[in-house]
């Protein structure tokens, strides 16, 4: 029984997930594309494979009866209320990052999936169906290290342009690390404060870089986030867990080593496509299995709301240089593992 | 078009390729199923997913016209025949190793299959696809380190029991190598020389372990294999290239790394079937993918009868302690790259 | 010409002092020696090579015209006493940390040292002498990673008794990081904060472990150091720095690799004896040779009070939770290096 | 008691020698100095600290009443007619390598030694007292990986000059490995082969580079050294270790960890004379302290004639292809450890 999905949002991201759908994953055709820009909804439906019918507007996608399972990878503006249309629809939606543009807005999905009855929102936070992160929670909940007490992590980007503001560390960079971190910690973020040193000189007027973002967490775990996206040296992505017994790390992406020029090394990464490409035929190949199997279990809509409300006290953090507390409500059972 | 493929031989690896291509891969479909004992032909034809019909031999899955390439795991000495009936049916086939029982037999599917006019046969050796050698070979072919000129490679394996014999060490374990180290260096084996040391206490009778078995290229390199098929500690697979500006050694799999215990460590695999495990899916999606393509590109039935003379070489280079030539004739333009 | 050296203090750093003095460094005799303990002066005094006067008093050995320079190693509060009596004897000083046991005190020897006209005071402190970070100091001034941005550093430790409280963590332990980092960044430090996520449960009542230090310097470096003094699993010193264009770490200590039970593994230490003993030695031999050339050149009074201030801002960081400025005075140019 | 010794050789090593007795090393002082060019000699005796008389002949410098030991640092050809002298004084002597030119040449000064009734003569042979060589013994000696069975190991030069010729391999370069495999294993060796790859393109006419020296050992452990001395990259020492239950490296030199330009990086040395620095230290202090003590330690007359035996070997390796048996006479009593 092949999942018929309709997908919103040709652009690059959208037509990844087309060929992902259709080449790579099991389980699932694509009957329907829309896109804001109709030649981009065409070219999509024009890939290698693909028989989909083309919609001009997404809420067509979301109606059709064809569909049973709608992806969101339009404009981030526009996530929200296509979101909220296939859970009115009764529709399974996978939504990429971000779920709406505010905690609000967030929240509103949530009461509209509660107030559905069951699971329908998957979040495309890839992260969690990244092979090292599995292994690195896998570690920490088998006890190895014991409770976790610190966490230092980084991620770091070569370069960005002009366009990249201070806030998108938050907002674009971040925003990983806000979801990944509470599910290898199964555990919520209480407070955060952001620490900016000196500039690199590889930066601009507009972006302050890099920055520590500090969490504690509701468990009294400290965490401290590096930021730097004008890193220079490569994509690069580090998370450190000390514990009571021992210390563990995610795992540098495997690589040939090299003994030359009077140098033992292995290449880092320089693309970030690079470095989660299995983890986005992961989750959605689960979103997937899990439409068939009756039961979503991926990043939530609670998931990308508690996101959104760590990231809107981040960006506040971000302007005063205290504590800011992060005030999300008890998670209701709807959303319990 | 789904390939509608074939599969003769129901045992864990034919079950093991049956799930692969239902649950994993793209654009095949298992239509046929035989094995020498029905109860596993059924239960592989019932697993979810499968849609299958039973055949009682593997000659009439061949002869099925609802079958349009067929896909051997039946017992070893069956390859042969199955292969040579695959090749008069005119329908690609994918034959795990061995290829055939002896280098005879593997030429006779070559000469098979240099009469039906194209390329039908690719043979399962899934280290061409494992992306740690895939990047070895292109570090060495991108010129990183400059022409080889020595390799030290190793095949461990934590432990066998009594029924794995000193010749076996050659025809199951060391066959992988003698395909890849052919396909990584672009090059054909001279001769072969087998040495062992002492035997570690961890072994049994009828078992020499380890043993060293090296090769000269015809280009001239030279490459020591150490087999170790009771070294305890796990498995593990090494392969270092020494070229002529550098050294450039096979990725170690990814892993957590931990400080704990007054040690900094990663995990070592301990079973065989972990560690190449997406290359095994790899290698039969890509047979798939070249077939829709209309044209093999994976390991050839040249490549197995190549492995083929060269285990031939091993066998007897155990026994008499010197140097063996490994005479295989020029590769035929039908085989070119 | 030997330098005659008198050793106060003959307890167990004390009598190793005696030891490496005697038996492993070149240039320098022990020729007095005392201790609060009649019996510790004795003994230390018939240490194989040792030819030396016992003297009642510290200030006997100070006095006494046949030493030429003092070694403290006696009970911290007498540090401040007999380095002044040194100085005041025009006697070049090495003064095992604490130099004093206040910032204040440390001023008194500063100032004492620069109306006596010429540096005669070098600090116990012996990372600096350390090939580890010696390479690392290197490396950054020779512009490998740019100017440093961040740092993160960790002092782990196996386990402390019920004796060792939470004010010991930056009096007894962080005191290292304090004297390195201002020699490693050439940089003061201007605010600290200092953390505390949840504690271990390997610890007691008084002791709040692990915490984390958190600098801003003068240059606009953020530094965060952990300090983890039951961390269980060994002496396991971190310093990674981050700069504009790469990041360099602190090398681990050589061991030898192994492969057993399913583990690729080096060994981490576990008595930090064992961390930094070829620093003890390089520093006192430099100690020797500088008094020999004229002039000192190690870790400075002005270091041992730069130290003090920062320890000070540490320890009430410790108990009001926010920022609080270090306010060290600008360095006389009687220190500039 | 300072050891009074006499220097014969005042190049390069002997110079070196003679700043390390006099600057670094403890209990020795240098007395006498030869050398074949008297402006050697007079330059030596120069030196910092050093307070020596200048001879004209090595046997004046042996016959010197103030001499108690001789240290020999000059041409090859010489070392044998000094040792001898030296032995026949009754002096304890310290031999750079080579012993004597030939294993005959090195039997006589065995020989001369066991008439002389106590162990006299220390070889420089470095390695065993490297710290790495020491941790790799130690945990062989514990039975961390049960018994060797298989070594590996290289020994790899960035690039040498047209002198350099083929069985330079063994007489220079290989000499080393030929004294510490002895002593890492407490064993001997029983034959040896020598195998061609094709040469490096760097290399010259009368120079094959690399080669493979593979031994096989009394105790039944096969060895393959790989020398490689126009390798380009670096001077890299490589030995592994491959047990009954499990592998030991000897460790990598400690380096600063980089992460710049997509690499993750340590460097290598380039410099030969940068890897076994502290291990020269070490090996004369160890003579020092041991002619002190009493009683010779340290690689022995009769480790330099069996070095010598299986480098003659070696050498007849390489001309002739097969297997060379290396004929050692059984260890005399005298040197047994």
């Amino acid at each position: 029984m092949t999942l018929k999905l309709g997908v919103i949002g040709a652009g690059a991201i959208g037509k990844e997930h087309i060929r992902r759908c259709t080449q790579v994953l099991q389980g699932a055709t694509v009957v329907a594309v829309s896109d804001i820009n109709p030649d981009s909804a065409w070219a999509a439906a024009a890939l290698p494979g693909v028989c989909a019918e083309v919609y001009a507007d997404g809420h067509d996608v979301i109606r059709s009866t064809d569909v049973e399972a709608v992806l969101i990878a339009s404009w981030d503006p526009t996530h929200e209320e296509y979101t909220l249309a296939a859970i009115a629809a009764g529709k399974p939606v996978f939504c990429e990052k971000p779920l709406a543009m505010s905690a609000e807005g967030c929240r509103r999905i949530v009461d509209a999936e509660i107030e559905a009855g069951r699971r329908l929102v998957q979040v495309g936070f890839m992260r969690p169906y990244d092979e090292g992160y599995r292994a690195l929670k896998k570690a920490i909940d088998d006890g190895a290290i014991g409770a976790p007490l610190l966490l230092r992590c980084a991620h770091r980007n070569p370069k960005v342009d002009e366009s990249y503001t201070t806030d998108m560390a938050i907002t674009n960079t971040l925003i990983h690390e806000l979801d990944v971190l509470r599910w290898l910690l199964n555990d919520d973020y209480r407070s955060v404060q952001v620490r900016f040193p000196r500039s690199t000189s590889h930066t601009h007027g507009r972006l302050k870089d890099p920055q520590i973002v500090s969490f504690e967490t509701r468990k009294g775990t400290l965490i401290d986030v590096e930021i730097f996206v004008n890193c220079q040296y490569g994509y690069d992505i580090q998370c450190e867990v000390v514990g009571e017994t021992g210390v563990a790390r995610l795992p540098e992406p495997s690589a040939v080593q090299m003994r030359r020029d009077a140098s033992l090394s292995t290449a880092i990464l320089t693309d970030w496509k690079d470095r989660f490409i299995t983890a986005y035929d992961a989750e959605l190949q689960a979103f997937i299995n899990d439409v068939a199997a009756g039961r979503l279990r991926g990043p939530s809509a609670w998931d990308g709301y508690a996101a959104s409300v760590a990231a809107d006290a981040c960006l506040k953090a971000q302007k005063n240089g205290g504590s800011v507390a992060i005030a999300l409500p008890e998670r209701p059972s709807f959303y319990a593992c």
